[in-house]
């Protein structure tokens, strides 16, 4: 087989075929491989739910592809929620005509993913639609999480430290360039990257409060959306906010802010001042987070305010409309 | 807001305007409501988890839509693998300018049938793309159900009886009607339910052993399957088979085999032949088990056989393709 047809939809032979021959030579955990419709879990006392359908255009970046990030997205959503990422649907919308190589890259790089985050894929669904009616591939995860720790930006006080776990933006730049031709040669490569083993070590810290993933809508969003949901404020120093050099310079050309620019391998994490050095300490040891940085704190009052690098104050917004749709 | 735009997909405020307004509108329970991107869950000793998208065309069709099947579809696969679905996640992708109307109707359709089911929300997520990168609406669906009773093609036993919940072929008839202009005048409606108060009453029965819901590829395929994964044989009889007369005789005109036909309110269930009365008595207390019938039994050697109504024999195999793709 080449390319997919109609009938890898339908849930006849060449259904099976495609489960076989190639989703199962991947998957290898044993519930998926009993094909029920629905599969059993060993159980737990609380657990964690989270979904997300992915449609990032194109469906390889530099850095990673569809497959990459629809696992890291979930594992993250579970991560950040105090809880750790155990087990994961994967459900694919294809478009008649995709080629099978291309299929076969993506599914090796969710199992390869999968393997590296610890977390079991337990059970899947395919479906395919005419040509033009898809672009490509879509996939939705959804995730279980083995509750550990409950965070929430309800628990986050005024005078807790803000970090954000290493450089942004890189991720939007990477998807917008590989998008378009442009003259700039670039180094910059997604962060696409499953953050349990650098978070899960955190639920130990007592003082953490709240984690999240700055994807869509960026470090601003997520910023915006804590100081709505706690009724506090957030302060963040434009001089602390780790941006690579190259992004910063592609941002000014394209008209791009990096606030605004998603990532899907970096963390905020909010902690209580007096956890700041510790939590600093156990980011910092892991490759993932070695340029972690404290980027302000939490106020009073609410809203989210950017000291500029010279001085000056920037309140920052909800985004009206993203500046790069399909970035994930 | 009279049509989704691209920044509904962003996460900024657009996003937030349609969840607020519209989503949460129909979604009630709390969990849904903490907006988080992974939801806490109370715990229970062993779960079921599920997951499918729906790409049906057309997204309305008599008897149902979309949003109901991909609730029903999800409730029926954690009910025939033995469990209580307790549990789903919702997660869109939606075509740039799907009119508002029709997505209100559609997460109306959702929570009603949630709510019917006794199933909650969870979580969920909502991705755009643009114009011809979609068929107006995709969804998926993922499930939690609490575990009750294992069920497996591996207790199947020969000698026990096969049966079949009602009238097959009806949703696939009218899938396919509603996509055509023909001259016949019909009253057929998909057959589109949430299964689980007439299945789940069923766990108690002792010598219950497998359940499927013959949804893509239709009664066939799932006998099929069941003889490849028991080692066992399946003998159906086609004058006890319940098909409406308007079915067959749309069957015989568009050349499709009712067997072959997706149905989306059918179980079949197969039982110890001395509890074969008692399983018919429950089902048949139940409004959509009433025209429920033994069809036939396992046999040793494997394979499926039909039993003509002229007394011929014809052996069913799986579908190499599906006459009518995209009826889930």
């Amino acid at each position: 087989m080449e390319r997919i047809e109609i009938g890898h939809g339908s849930g006849g032979k060449l259904t099976r075929d495609l489960i076989e021959g190639l989703f199962l030579k991947y998957f290898k955990s044993p519930e998926l491989h009993s094909l029920q419709d629905a599969t059993y879990l060993p159980g737990f006392e609380k657990i964690a739910m989270t979904t997300d359908s992915f449609v990032v255009q194109p469906i390889f970046f530099p850095g990673g592809d569809i497959g990459k990030l629809s696992v890291a997205g979930t594992v993250n959503d579970l991560t950040v929620s105090g809880s750790v990422p155990k087990f994961i649907s994967v459900s694919f919308i294809i478009e008649e005509g995709f080629p099978i190589s291309d299929l076969e890259r993506i599914v090796s790089s969710i199992s390869k993913t999968a393997e590296s985050a610890g977390v079991k894929i337990v059970t899947g669904d395919t479906k395919v639609v005419e040509k033009g009616k898809c672009d490509g591939i879509y996939i939705n995860t959804t995730g279980i999480g083995d509750v550990k720790r409950e965070l929430s930006p309800k628990f986050v006080k005024p005078g807790d430290v803000v970090i954000v776990t290493g450089f942004i933006g890189d991720h939007g730049i990477s998807i917008s360039l590989s998008r378009e031709e442009f003259e700039v040669e670039t180094e910059i490569k997604s962060d696409c990257a499953p953050l349990n083993s650098l978070l899960v070590p955190l639920f130990d810290v007592p003082g953490l409060r709240f984690m999240r993933d700055p994807t869509r809508g960026g470090l601003a969003t997520v910023l915006v959306e804590l100081s709505e949901t706690s009724g506090l404020g957030v302060r963040i120093y434009e001089d602390r906010i780790p941006v690579r050099d190259e992004v910063r310079f592609i941002c000014d050309m394209l008209g791009y802010d990096p606030l605004y620019l998603a990532n899907e391998g970096k963390a905020v994490v909010v902690v209580d001042r007096k956890d700041a050095d510790r939590t600093l300490e156990i980011l910092k040891s892991h490759p993932l987070g070695k340029n972690s940085q404290v980027i302000g704190e939490v106020t009073e009052e609410k809203g989210v305010v950017l000291v500029t690098s010279v001085g000056g104050m920037r309140r920052l917004e909800l985004l009206e409309e993203d500046p790069l749709p399909r970035i994930c």
